[in-house]
């Protein structure tokens, strides 16, 4: 990475002009993905769920055993997951889930999901897994929770569609007020709207 | 590996010795890993559940980028998981387990689990996730299912103990009858132990 100079009168401006309610971990240079795996500690240390990130699939070569030392991998490849990133409990229930961000304003790239993706969250679903995405739009600092089946029916009906509008993602998904701890309370939104009284309220296709 | 020339008489002599009932997995020259792999893929291509293994954890330190090909992994180091190694889902419960094997006819090594997989298999208890170990005895041909709570009460009393009696597993765990398909039937035990009215049946530490 290259280090510019960092003009701090024009960083300052810039957080000027923000409106204070847009403060969260975007603005302290926390990266989604940071924020997400910070929520899931928060909830982890609170005894509230236990959720983790799986381990990026790597499919290994070659493996040296240098003497008296560890096992080195020197040849080594990146796999695309054939699941989602995070998985783990919470009061008894499944929870299965993916985060996406994108500096787009208006939608989301459908390119970000994979087809074995998508049909392993449609696996899940049929098991009463609960199963959904997190989508960050960065350059409007907001999250949405959108349910798996809508992202299915997308991805099915729409299938040459390129991205998803984030109208559709409003339609059937759920803003995410952005904390200070937990950063992204995506189970406030599983409390609400799956395990409460309130799971039809919404036009939601999750209705079985 | 070196290939010794392959004695065939002996090898009908051992099998012909082996008792009918003991056919299974083993005797296919099957890794106990393999066999959950296998029953796993048999589970989630006959829509019974959603259970994976998770990729080994890898810290990676060097990537290089050669022109006109894909990302190869130059330096990378094996990471002790913190969890357990299969997570998923059964009918909305969530199922997460370790398996392990040994060659020993009467004790399980406890080094075969790490404080921090304890930890989380508490903390998975601790959220009504449906938590065990399976345990494979080579030398016996003998699988058993051993819940989580019944591994951490024994990690926690016997801290000193280097492994683990096959008859604590015996009286605390259930014996899994191996199978053509699916080769370990894990899901039976969770079936008629844990969500049946069986649950309490035994004389099982999993009692709340």
């Amino acid at each position: 990475m290259v280090n510019y100079p960092h003009p701090h009168h024009l960083t300052r401006k810039k957080k000027a002009e923000q409106p204070a309610k847009k403060v969260n971990f975007a603005n302290r240079g926390m990266s989604f993905e940071a924020a997400i795996n910070a929520t899931n500690n928060y909830y982890l240390a609170h005894s509230i769920a236990v959720i983790h990130k799986k381990p990026t699939p790597i499919q290994i070569v070659k493996v040296d055993y240098p003497m008296r030392s560890r096992a080195k991998i020197v040849e080594a490849y990146f796999r695309q997951p054939s699941t989602t990133d995070y998985s783990g409990v919470y009061r008894g229930h499944y929870i299965d889930f993916e985060a996406k961000e994108t500096r787009l304003k208006t939608a989301m790239p459908m390119k970000n999901f994979h087809a074995h993706q998508i049909e392993h969250m449609a696996k899940v679903l049929e098991q009463q897994g609960i199963c959904f995405v997190l989508l960050h739009f960065s350059s409007l600092k907001e999250t949405y929770f959108l349910p798996a089946q809508a992202l299915i029916d997308f991805y099915q009906i729409d299938r040459g569609t390129k991205s998803m509008p984030l109208d559709y993602i409003k339609k059937k998904g759920y803003w995410i007020e952005m904390n200070a701890l937990p950063q992204v309370p995506y189970l406030d939104i599983i409390e609400n709207y799956f395990l409460g009284g309130d799971y039809y309220q919404k036009d939601s296709v999750q209705k079985k």
